[in-house]
């Protein structure tokens, strides 16, 4: 029997989630049957997509229910095992949730590879982050070699990844960014042409930069804000440019920022310049994650590919972190260190 | 030297058209040089399409100048030529625009061959709204047989078609229209499974009949209206559903029906349920011209597809059944009689 630290949904949050909403509770777990195993986490990833979870909204994925343990995925060691393709002392990634101990039957789990990189990288550049940077860049958003690219939240844990993706592919690639030093990250370390920091602009004038920064059009959105950048960026869309909505982080806690543009303004916008607007979400894509893990592992093992991390230390800091993060707080993709490094 | 009598643009309109947004002119043409040919136009048609030409708003085709032709395709018959790719007799299809004659040097002009269908085909079926619909169906609505369709505009001249081309391939069809007697014609003669006429409907109970029409969701929107059709139709669209976006006519006179939905929901709504919404232009697509017409011409000469004409007399009566289809007065593919047919 072991005992196991969780965070909670205890309310649902009006607006801004609070720390009220999330609640720190003591369980004592099963003992393991036939098939299942015990993951020790050690690290969780915080993303924005969880604050969709906290909704009893009609979505995409159920919501999680008051009082049960907010979703996440995570990465740990197995502790003990009775399913002999997780055995005992295997890393593991898994949707394992805000918990210092789970018993998982290895559904939707899989075997990290510590050779590959530091395995915290599996809740990042080489997890759900990274497949959604490759899909988005690719799939939806058709990429071409050359073309002009306006990444959202440029230096998160997705847009990172897209950035250095376009670069390696001699697109143009123009980030916007909260503030100076994420910015100054964009270009120095991520090899962004050009990054645009939002809070020093409004709509208007964000645009222009965007135009100034642009001088060819922008042919690919990689859109995970929505808000003002959105706002910004759709008139410079160019003739058959193409928009990957994977988020819209500035519209998650209710409207507020850059809703004043009306609808019948981006519907014209998509017809007269012949836009393709396509809505994705990692997990429908994760039947590509060995073609994923192909391309950008090595990528990632000789340094082509940089990461940043910004770790929150212990559980019980996970809901504060979680809040920062969702107003743009976190600088790299945001961890918790929840355990140990194997030893 | 030919006398021939045109309809110019007088003023842009500030909202809906009116009557002295344009001119009747007469003018004397040039004579023919190497490589012209006159044309006497039989069959003007009228498109939606032409509203945006009148505003001087950046789009994807310059806006029709004070003072010039109004723009729009035509059908008519070559009565002089120095071109022997167009010979006298030739029924020839262009953009000859609001004219009883215009002189061609063969851009954009393709020969008609009257044992198809009638020559008024050209503009209509078998023309521009005719492959609009095909590829708008097939290419961005990537619609699959099984699947449930809505077509706004269901009677027009892009939607009637639309539904047919849906109905043939053995798809679930809903229609939008406004009025019993379109709906009561698409359901009868155009085969619709199920026809829903937009005045009697405000955007919550639209959106409720369109539910209970599309027991098993909506996989293909055919959106050329905007409006409260996009409202109703949207909370229904299934999980990778298309929206093929050729027109908003409920918008193109400024906003006010249906424009209150935020944006962040229509954005939501593309998100969660990983929507790919496209723009279109049908000229984008001329290429495809050649297989359109062996495709659709078979299935409009043995019955298979039917259309219905909305025929105005004269071309001094073009600026009022125009205006009339702008506010859904039409039933029918709109056209002009401009000229008597061939002998």
């Amino acid at each position: 029997m072991t005992d196991a630290t969780r965070m909670v949904l205890a309310s649902r949050p009006q607006g801004k989630p609070v720390p009220d909403n999330f609640r720190k509770e003591e369980v004592t777990l099963p003992a393991l049957t036939d098939g299942t195993f015990l993951v020790r986490v050690i690290w969780l990833s915080l993303d924005p997509y969880m604050r969709g979870r906290m909704d009893d909204a009609k979505s995409y994925a159920k919501p999680v229910a008051i009082g049960d343990t907010m979703e996440g995925g995570a990465v740990g060691e197995v502790m003990n095992s009775r399913n002999a393709d997780y055995p005992k002392g295997a890393i593991v990634a898994g949707a394992f949730g805000w918990t210092t101990h789970a018993v998982s039957d290895g559904t939707s789990v899989r075997i990290v590879d510590p050779a590959v990189a530091p395995i915290s990288t599996a809740q990042g550049v080489l997890g759900m982050p990274g497949i959604t940077a490759w899909v988005g860049l690719n799939d939806i958003g058709r990429a071409q070699d050359g073309e002009t690219i306006v990444v959202s939240a440029a230096t998160g844990a997705v847009g990172a990844i897209v950035g250095q993706l376009a670069r390696a592919r001699n697109m143009r690639v123009i980030g916007v960014a909260g503030g100076a030093d994420k910015c100054a990250h964009a270009v120095q370390d991520l090899g962004y042409h050009a990054c645009l920091d939002h809070h020093a602009h409004d709509a208007k004038s964000l645009s222009q930069a965007i135009a100034d920064a642009a001088p060819d059009g922008v042919d690919v959105y990689f859109e995970s804000v929505g808000g003002k950048t959105l706002e910004a960026v759709l008139p410079h869309m160019n003739t058959h440019g193409r928009i990957a909505l994977c988020g819209m982080i500035a519209w998650y806690s209710g409207h507020g920022i850059g809703d004043a543009q009306p609808l019948p303004t981006v519907w014209r916008h998509i017809l007269t310049r012949r836009l393709l607007v396509e809505g994705f979400i990692s997990f429908d894509h994760f039947h590509k994650f060995d073609a994923f893990l192909a391309e950008v592992g090595p990528m990632v093992r000789d340094g082509r590919i940089t990461y940043r991390e910004d770790i929150a230390e212990g559980l019980e800091n996970a809901p504060d972190a979680f809040l920062r993060m969702l107003s743009g707080g976190n600088f790299g993709k945001q961890l918790v260190r929840v355990g140990a490094d194997p030893a």
